[in-house]
């Protein structure tokens, strides 16, 4: 199954929501015009897929899902700018960064000039209980975020803390973009229970995916530099199952208790990192938790109506567990 | 006058707000509990106290007052946060920034955090018209920001850019503040408009005494060193002022247009500039043009209801006059 199998019932809808997108760099401003139109280019789109595809089972309102799927986009790319200017990572989707290009500050107010379209787009359904979701999950991830700043070459993490940071950083975004798309099209409490579950356990899956996909990817397919969260000091599933499985003598371990490590050293830690992990069965232990995480996902669908859309998601789970990038 | 003579009226009610905004950094997270609690310590007030006056012309309604002036303070801060960082500010209020404490990756998150803290205290009015006005007023805030920092050091702009700039960075949030408590109270569209004009033009007067007080305040009053903003390659008016009355031998000609000058000599010439700005009529002409603004923000109050609260906005436009930090 391919992605744009699953789309196919959205695909008309998905290039509204990219015209809306690009619509935002159309400013007087040149500079914000430029900037804007830099980073609204390209993109996955699967958040706004979410939120198409969760107003399928009650009133299929294109007028209020298509604000809010544009939004659910650009409160992502935000926070990518911000993650990016904070991480100074120079690359992503095989493309500079921002603060690469144009340095840290013009990346700040970008991504506050974002947050505040997407809030525009949110505003502009009249819906009271989505604006209010928004501005929760803009908190929840940004508090996060700072958990784990704070929490940065922190070796004493346990898998619950890493849970709670995949949600807070991933899963609260996935969860509100089914959960808005249930809400507009006035689906009942339960539904909308069912789909907000179901994003919030997809987003906790495919960013275990995106984790490991940092060790075994190649900087091709991921468009960004493979082990770069370890260079940033984050600890994700499979580098906490490397320091389980080798408590002692660990690249890890050395790489995150060493304050003033010259910058060849680190790489080389980071490669032997990436070597253990892709010679181990980690890798498929990641995947069987995150497929785990899938199926809990799935778990509930069979509450919604039957229709094509139901079965989007089923097979949109299937994929996350499959992609590459 | 004496500023709380004048906040006198709603002196119970601002405590409410300050007890508001302290309940923010009540989190589980340790973290943003620490960050949140340092910079939501002090502060001037006079936005929250915008809001709360501009709610006394007609159905003074606590229950939506409290929450939008707590997010008025919020969102300020929130700007001053992101703007400290991307200045590299050290010093804000008398007291180290956040980004000097805890480095520039915990400002930009604290910032997001409390833009979306803040609107959540917006969308807990329930009013989708001050929902909307304040996600357009952080476009404008953040757009003028991003405009501001493409036009740095550059010698080129006419008083226009920058009545602009300050419009965007400083009297939009102060209309926001008096717009949305008029519209929260009820207030007909008439008393709306008069006093979001008496808010955006208080705004434009309380920079530009901002911008000369730049020039001539003592680090002491200003709780940051003098001539931040030239240091900066921000062209406020004084500077403006002073350009145009020494075109050619100007040391803040100089200072912007040299690329590579040692830290040593740009201090010397901002303190050049600040000196020939002193000794000249130069502040007494940002005065006049400030004063201007306030009496166009006094104009129309005459026709708002005469009470207590509308002397209390006549007394404030004078003060932002007399004031010296």
């Amino acid at each position: 199954m391919q992605l744009s199998e699953i789309y196919k019932l959205v695909q008309e809808d998905l290039a509204r929501v990219e015209s809306q997108i690009k619509s935002v760099s159309e400013v007087d401003s040149p500079g914000l015009a430029e900037l804007s139109s830099y980073i609204l280019a390209g993109g996955k789109g699967i958040r706004p897929a979410l939120t198409l595809l969760s107003g399928k089972f009650c009133h299929y309102n294109l007028d209020l899902l298509l604000p809010m799927a544009t939004a659910v986009e650009l409160m992502h790319t935000a926070t990518l700018v911000h993650d990016d200017a904070i991480d100074n990572s120079p690359v992503r989707r095989g493309r500079p960064t921002i603060n690469e290009v144009w340095g840290e500050d013009k990346a700040i107010l970008l991504g506050d000039y974002l947050f505040a379209k997407a809030g525009e787009f949110v505003a502009s359904t009249g819906n009271l209980r989505v604006i209010k979701l928004f501005s929760q999950i803009l908190q929840t991830i940004s508090g996060g975020e700072l958990d784990q700043s704070f929490d940065a070459f922190n070796l004493e993490q346990t898998r619950d803390h890493y849970l709670q940071r995949i949600s807070s950083k991933t899963a609260s975004l996935f969860s509100m973009a089914t959960e808005s798309g249930a809400i507009l099209s006035q689906a009942p409490e339960e539904s909308i229970e069912v789909l907000r579950e179901y994003g919030y356990n997809l987003g906790i899956a495919f960013q275990i995916v995106d984790d490991v996909l940092d060790f075994i990817g190649t900087e091709e397919e991921m468009g960004k530099p493979v082990g770069s969260d370890l260079a940033q000091g984050t600890l994700t599933l499979p580098a906490m199952l490397l320091l389980e499985r080798y408590p002692d003598d660990n690249p890890v371990k050395e790489l995150f208790s060493s304050n003033d490590m010259p910058e060849g050293d680190k790489q080389e830690r980071i490669k032997q990192a990436i070597e253990l992990v892709c010679n181990s069965p980690i890798v498929q232990e990641c995947y069987a938790v995150a497929s785990d995480y899938c199926a809990r996902a799935c778990h509930k669908l069979g509450l919604l109506p039957d229709n094509t859309s139901r079965q989007a998601l089923k097979d949109l789970a299937d994929l996350v567990i499959s992609r590459k990038r």
